[in-house]
């Protein structure tokens, strides 16, 4: 690891709590329409539900690459016609105000002091599949000290598609073992390792709640098995 | 300008003196090569003349999109071809050494308080013709407390090709009567203004050197005209 000079991350789980987030404006935007028996946090795994399938049309070329914020509105408006809502009567304007609480997701809790630490000697930056006005606009809001933003629009490619990563080391200029990608996410780690980055685990156990199943342990050999972004900075020396 | 969310900047010229830095770099290269004969302000101006003609040949559709780090490298060996030097019997090191002067440019004294005070009330980003690792590495070295990097290479079009500005706005999901072009080139907020930017002008009388005849003034009732970043973050309401 002696060698690497950016440490780029998943976004969505990793460094923030999407769930909670989504939930939290979820309920507001229910409780306002007289719908409180939905509960925010159903709906927030539902709506959650539709992202994989979503970027897989762009990944396997059915469709152009596509902006997260057009597939999560789009998304957003499937999950609520499953909820037996009637989207058209809805207030687009609300709507869109609603399809934007991903952009005002909070970070874990030790999130911004980790990655304070690592800025001092490393390149960081969010390889996320949101756009770049979402994770602007979140790192704006929540204060999160990236370098710059890269992801999914600037490559062109959504991850775990091999050119997410490719490209990003290509735009970079620095080789992809120079590079280390952290996620709490095993399969995002599989994906870059297989394009020569170095992978970092940091586990999330309750991005999907308590009771959650999947990812709560390294299922590799990852370079660096951390148990967060302060025990991160720590074994990367800073 | 009540509406502004984001401030927008051209860099060589207006956040960094790129002669300066430049001529610091060459100097070096040149005494080490026993060259000392060669004025190394001289040297970054015939290399800087070589910059508008090389991306005019991506404007025109002649080439495709080319990083700027590469334009550098290519408008590198013609410069030095010019001044009868013998590029093939230089060391690729110590050239791409050379090439990479441009990612240690220093900001105007002014800059980085400016723009402190300005990124607290609004989004503060890089619209350069450079390219992305090259404002990266540019903003770490000299701590430039960009949110995010845009510029030609994320719109794939050089300035002052309308195409930079709009995708910019679009991909910012910002209305560009709500972004200010930040430049102290004219030339750039013409652009900017004609595709419904805010502008705002900062001389920088000394780019060219002591003599500088070009863009000493406003050439237009531009939205700001400011002294320096100090002054604009002032009439920003910073």
């Amino acid at each position: 690891m002696n060698n690497v000079k950016a440490f780029c991350f998943d976004v969505f789980g990793t460094v923030v709590d999407w769930r909670t987030g989504v939930a939290r404006e979820a309920e507001y935007f229910f409780l306002k329409h007289g719908l409180s028996d939905i509960d925010p946090y159903e709906f927030a795994d539902a709506w959650r539900d539709l992202y994989q399938p979503s970027m897989q049309a762009c990944r396997s070329g059915e469709r152009p690459f596509t902006r997260l914020d057009v597939l999560h509105r789009e998304n957003l408006e499937t999950v609520l016609a499953n909820y037996k809502l009637d989207v058209g009567a809805m207030d687009a304007n609300e709507l869109e105000t609603l399809c934007s609480a991903w952009h005002r997701l909070d970070p874990w809790p030790d999130v911004i002091s980790g990655l304070t630490r690592l800025k001092q000697k490393y390149i960081i930056a969010p390889a996320s599949n949101g756009n770049i006005a979402l994770m602007a606009n979140m790192a704006k809001r929540a204060h999160i000290p990236w370098d710059l933003i890269l992801g999914a629009e600037v490559t062109q490619a959504y991850k775990p598609a091999p050119q997410a990563y490719i490209r990003m080391a290509d735009i970079l200029a620095i080789a992809p073992g120079a590079i280390c990608m952290v996620a709490a996410h095993n399969d995002d780690l599989r994906g870059a390792r297989e394009c020569g980055l170095r992978t970092a685990f940091v586990p999330r156990p309750t991005e999907h709640g308590f009771g959650q199943t999947k990812d709560l342990a390294a299922a590799s050999d990852w370079d660096i098995i951390a148990l967060d972004f302060n025990d991160l900075a720590e074994q990367a020396g800073c």
